[in-house]
């Protein structure tokens, strides 16, 4: 097709790279491990963003800014989160740079020298917890439901466009509550609405679940989680939700006068998801020829394309295309009517193909002739020619149809690539030659989970919450366990 | 009215510090210099957000996201840009911190110093233009129009929440063009889109102009602002866009194959508007009971405040309201009905009227029993007991009303503050009786600029653009002047 991507029977790990490249959705930078989100990409990413938005303020959750900067300080308060954050990260030590004095250039002025280093934030629970306080006095303050959508920085050694990146953009979740149940059904809240977005927008399906104490989130006494399963093989985790017990409000002394006056500290959640959403949206359901967008998210959803010799031909096109485009565009259908005489549309069906647009239509003078249009739809690269008359309804119902099909066919591939095993051995078997989830018994120890994870390179994805709880043996060790677990090995 | 607010007239600055904390806009963080935006204020920073978002799509523009952080190299590249930006700014110097071995906490791991440093970006000119160098190679793919909304760092020594913050939020619009009139009718074409935001959105009205050489953006062949006035004769730069010329794609090697075939350097614009729009905004036309917002900026429209004893009161209330509730929302406006029983109405009326919700609608008993309501609007503090049927329709008037009126009121504010001036005596004692903007003729000298600055405090805020130009003498050499210029105190 002339589009130079890698197979991803060939090489999964360089088709990715390829498509995120050649689908112009991001790039790296001239910063390590930084990318540049280019407009495509971007455009993806603000769909997500106001599909997720909006389900946090319908749920009563308000948007706010924090800053960028963590005092060092404030990252060891919290004993269990300075362990898991203060360390890989970038640190502001100067505020000033000045001409050095061999004219070489400039150089960092070391009288402007900050008496605290400043921490680039890899996450905001420290400085949003250090504000909450001054926020919460009494029972009247809570809840506090809090979002804020930002950029954050933890410094990456490997890095991989989407997946992980030593900048990227995520939204967090702050929330303060009086009770521990309120707090939990917060996380749970959340979870569900995470996963809602993945299945619903996305068109990912996803496993909630919880995770072990040794995945689980620096600080927290829960971490929910929802799992997906990429093409390859490989989990992504794509969502987390914290449940954090009053870890923070103690490390922050943040107290409230409940209705009896009494002092107690508060309640917390913390949540996020990233755009590493892109990276798990990219591969569920691309293909060989590029990328495959469910038109929730796809920033345009049908695209139409003349063919043509000579401008009277293009111009009896446009005209009988140009009611078509204003319907589609009344009912917030997306249109592109590429008429650009700069490309062939040979070239043009092979770039939408590329960017995953839903649906492409081609009119030609011989459609013209017979009132018809030709439909194609990416998912299934299918092609029918229709009564032009019909392709309003036609192109309504095939998005709705299209975004149910990429869910339905990525869910089946899950289906087929979760496997139950009850031995090690069959295991090591399935993890190796098969991929995929793996649900199996585990005794509850670090120590096993770290074993498997040695051996096997896998890890419990999580302990799934909607599954039904069958008891059994640890698979390793033989010790009872309460319900099976997955695993895989992920990115 | 129990709000403890500073009056303007006592002390403007402190009314305003004292506003953007109780109206629940802002706050200082534990950061130096840098702010938290309150939920109520980052939902006014929303509007804005979508309202210039909207206008920068319709023009073409698509949004991207670059690295937060800029070798340093890189500043060094545009000569008179590094003058300007790369002083005083963050510098990331290290990227791990680690425990301290007698274990008094976490320091910086003096291993993990970077090889060079990076700056947290003060403006994104020079990380785009080093990436423009790969997109753009043939006169198709220009030109090119792409803004990012982001965060940046500029460390100041004096803050003030949204008007100067050390880390502050903004969109930067970064295009590129094959010739130099297209880059001019963009930069041209931006300016008028900010003028526009500014007047039909935040009913603020500007004048505007170029920048003299010495206020000139570092890096810019032209710089194009608007100016606004504040209720203390103050002038604020609301927004600035910058003809770039060719100087940042020869500092970054970006050059593009013509038509013909030649390799031509790119023209480029840069443009932006910030957090402190919002102090514009607040400052133009907030008076002593608290914050005034127009309309189309107000997060909440008409707040319904129920007057009432016992529950049986409130629930006829409740009932009686509810329609109109529906009605409002379904045209699109924003409405809260505080029903609350944990706060009395005296404490809701002010808590609105300080966080200035254009319109309030009280009902109570009598009003049940009359099928009336009290209608007050927060820009005049007028009151009505108007009938209940027909509040709807006076709402919708009502919010057009406010807007416009906004708009006029600062609009006359700024024309009996405009004086026209001939002699520098009759300058120094305006500025300093009156203030507001002065109108005099300049030589056209950075001397003569400065000169001015240094007695008087006040600065040229722009040449106007759409002024009449009338030639004159300099008032204060005496030497021909093309045309008035204005002057001002500034934020």
């Amino acid at each position: 097709m002339g589009k130079n991507l890698t197979k991803r029977a060939d090489d999964y790990s360089k088709w990715y790279n390829d498509l995120v490249i050649k689908a112009d959705l991001a790039e790296n930078s001239g910063v390590r491990g930084c990318m540049v989100i280019k407009p495509y990409g971007f455009a993806i990413w603000e769909k997500m963003q106001a599909g997720l938005d909006n389900m946090f303020k319908e749920t009563g959750h308000q948007n706010a800014y924090f800053p960028l900067f963590i005092p060092k300080s404030y990252l060891s308060k919290e004993a269990s989160h300075v362990e898991g954050f203060a360390k890989e990260c970038a640190v502001v030590t100067h505020y000033r740079l000045k001409n050095a004095e061999d004219g070489s250039g400039i150089i960092v002025d070391e009288d402007a020298k900050l008496e605290e280093e400043l921490i680039v934030r890899p996450t905001s629970e420290t400085i949003i917890w250090d504000t909450y306080r001054r926020w919460i006095q009494s029972y009247r303050d809570l809840p506090l439901l809090i979002n804020q959508w930002a950029n954050v920085v933890r410094w990456e050694m490997r890095t991989r466009l989407f997946l992980r990146t030593t900048e990227f953009l995520w939204q967090e979740g702050h929330t303060a509550h009086a009770t521990r149940e309120e707090a939990i059904d917060e996380a749970e809240l959340i979870l569900k609405i995470y996963a809602d977005f993945a299945e619903e927008f996305m068109a990912v399906p996803v496993i909630k679940g919880t995770k072990t104490e040794s995945e689980r989130f620096a600080g927290a006494v829960e971490t929910y989680c929802i799992e997906a399963l990429m093409q390859d093989g490989k989990a992504l985790q794509a969502g987390t939700s914290h449940f954090l017990g009053q870890n923070f409000a103690k490390a922050f002394d943040v107290k409230f006068a409940t209705k009896k006056g009494d002092q107690q500290y508060v309640w917390a959640t913390s949540w996020g998801v990233s755009t590493r959403l892109m990276g798990a949206l990219i591969m569920t359901h691309s293909d060989d020829n590029g990328l495959v967008l469910p038109p929730k998210l796809a920033p345009i959803h049908v695209v139409i394309i003349p063919i043509y010799k000579g401008l009277e031909q293009l111009e009896a096109i446009s005209e009988k295309v140009a009611p078509l485009v204003k319907s589609l565009k009344e009912k917030g259908i997306s249109v592109k009517y590429d008429n650009r005489d700069t490309h062939k549309p040979g070239f043009k069906f092979n770039e939408y193909e590329l960017k995953g647009v839903p649906i492409r239509i081609a009119i030609g003078q011989r459609d013209l002739e017979n009132g018809t249009v030709e439909l194609a739809r990416r998912d299934t690269l299918e092609k029918r020619t229709i009564p032009a008359e019909s392709a309003e309804n036609e192109v309504i119902q095939l998005l709705d149809e299209i975004q149910t099909r990429l869910y339905e066919k990525a869910k089946d591939y899950r289906t087929t690539h979760t496997t139950e095993v009850d031995t090690y051995d069959e295991f090591k078997k399935v993890i190796e030659e098969k991929g995929g989830f793996i649900s199996a018994h585990w005794d509850g120890t670090s120590a096993t989970e770290d074993k498997i994870k040695n051996e096997t390179k896998a890890t419990i994805r999580c302990i799934p919450i909607e599954e039904e709880k069958t008891e059994g043996k640890c698979m390793v060790t033989g010790q009872p366990s309460a319900q099976r677990v997955l695993f895989a090995r992920a990115y």
